[in-house]
């Protein structure tokens, strides 16, 4: 399990005055930035210099609770399935202050290349990190 | 089934040059703001006058097909189910200078009071909405 | 002069509940690509087909009233001044109900060759259109 | 003088591949933030819970060379002027990784009520951080 923290700023609620729901997805996009920064040159040297991207191809989310500008979210994420060409992750969102699950978001992305725009198998740096985080889910 | 037109705008890509994932659930929730523009004041004045809000519970999303700066996103809105205090929405994305399907998003959503923060029973103009846009899923 | 409308959309406020300061900008560039919509294939066909970008270099801005959501901001758009190779906008963004003015923004752009990353000599359609909407400042 | 660290994030650059203009504000804003993060509770105690808002009323930005993904953004925050209910920050935005400076902002705020949404005389404990980052401009 990799761990990462995002306090919420100032201009990420909605007129509702929580986070916008759509930026969950962005949270947990910036959980799997910090989680590929394991690897050498972190996610700004897959994207830019080794064409690799991640797109999304499927996700499921369950919005549990809010969070407010001055929450931080705690974010664990986890690997729950790899394939030879796309990867499933099963990210939880906490509300740092009471530990309360703010969000649960299962999503699945191929890695692709970003020029040739064609899926590739995953390199083998990659997979070892992948592989590192990967647990059963719980019954 | 009710249709809105998204134009990508220029800030809206990522560094790999497509929009960014977790904004397919903006343009979603863009969509729904026009789509209860049908009602009195439209969405604004469901969230400002009302205190009536939308929150979603539950998402799931397939997307399909990238779409990038110059595109323009047709979303079309069926409402898939209603219940006593929530309704799902059944959307499709659709790039719309060569019709491709770009994404699916089934997103469920409870309404609730802003400020009493519990959920409450569908009123009866936005119950009528809905019901005129209920379709039932395809074989 | 050229005119844009920009309804306010419910994830452009803070937690201050009022448009976040930085997002008046984008308003504006949002009023430019629509200004610029009037060249053949409009600011896409720009950035994507003639590598031709605007990229700021001097801006001065003076906000003066609220956005909420709910408000429309009715931007208006003048060319204060035409260079060899860079342009001087001067914007007025107003809350389109009470037609008060929220913000005066003056923003010189430079012309660039997207790829060379170099400053180019303003094309003759886009003078032309940039001459077409010049005014002499109010006294 | 404040100093405080942005990593340019994925979906924060535009469909020329470079940072937003606009974003450079929000770098700055997050800036203040973390500058604020020197009081008791930080920037959400001073909205949330003392009601204390600052909207700028107006800036001066010099947009000096682009930030790309990869990128981290360097800001020095000092304090050009204390007014009785306002004062202005000198931003500097440097890339952090070949220290080129990227753009200078100078913005002025006023402390506002936001309930009240008058402005208000700064409070002891504000006033005493504006003074401690005081600096006269260099000549």
């Amino acid at each position: 399990m990799f761990e990462s923290l995002r306090p919420v700023r100032f201009a990420e609620v909605d007129a509702a005055q929580i986070v916008f729901f759509a930026r969950y997805l962005e949270y947990c996009h910036d959980a799997l930035e910090a989680f590929f920064g394991a690897l050498e040159g972190g996610y700004p040297h897959m994207i830019n210099v080794r064409d690799l991207g991640i797109p999304s191809v499927h996700a499921e989310i369950d919005w549990r609770a809010p969070l407010r500008y001055g929450d931080t979210a705690r974010i664990e994420v986890r690997v729950a399935q790899i394939g030879t060409r796309s990867a499933t992750f099963a990210h939880r969102l906490y509300r740092q202050g009471d530990n309360v699950l703010a969000a649960e978001v299962k999503q699945t992305v191929v890695f692709c290349h970003l020029r040739a725009l064609g899926s590739v198998v995953i390199p083998g740096d990659v997979r070892a990190l992948l592989e590192a985080h990967l647990e059963a889910p719980k019954g």
